[in-house]
């Protein structure tokens, strides 16, 4: 399992994020496999295109949130598909939170790309600190 | 791709919540894999143990709500691999509600297991007749 590869991949991800970093985000998402976003409170949005245009509207937000992604632990599904599930704390001049993330990565060419992202509102009394339930994987 | 099988084993993971059938629940999450589950509100579960523990509760509590899997797409990520996105129509004695999920499936032994689940509260006036964007996959 690609352990480095994958986080580094995930915090790649809430780098561009916070740098509002179009470009950067944009080399992140797949260019062959299908790719779904889902944000907080949003349908699905399908495609790699129409997800782009989402993000170039967030990115372009003044008032959009802050993110860093805490805790990743990384979850191998296949050899070329893997899970990094994290806690997001999401911080912006009128509101915070802290959000449940998937953030799904498949390898093409040697490299991981993400091709699904899903975060989930969850209870304010979830510290992040100590979010995640004990994991006995592999189970 | 294997869509009737990948979008009967996503029907099946409704009808066991609809039937509070902890049994046929149980038949549906992976042996082998790691499995995941984030109920709307709570930090996500890991391991299959303590996922049908969760289950176990869910469905022996009287005032769970119903839950329809609406309009399933399925975006394939690997040979063994895909998702099942879906709008979850959730009714309640107190409440309802509209969900967006991913239903994530991998292959053992032939046959589609659910190694995560997640929903995610969407917007009220996102219909659940047409719920998803425009889809323009494979992108």
């Amino acid at each position: 399992m690609d352990e480095p590869g994958l986080l580094a991949a995930n915090e790649a991800f809430y780098a561009a994020f916070r740098a509002r970093d179009l470009q950067a985000m944009e080399s992140l998402w797949a260019r062959h496999c299908p790719c779904v976003c889902i944000h907080p409170g949003w349908s699905p949005i399908l495609g790699r295109g129409p997800i782009l245009r989402a993000w170039a509207a967030i990115l372009a937000n003044e008032s959009s949130p802050t993110v860093e992604g805490l805790d990743p632990q990384v979850v191998q599904l296949g050899d070329d598909v893997a899970l990094v599930l994290c806690i997001e704390r999401v911080e912006s001049l009128a509101d915070s939170g802290i959000f449940a993330a998937t953030n799904t990565f498949v390898r093409e060419d040697d490299r991981w790309y993400l091709a699904h992202h899903q975060a989930s509102p969850i209870a304010v009394d979830d510290s992040p600190d100590e979010p995640v339930a004990p994991a006995d994987l592999p189970n």
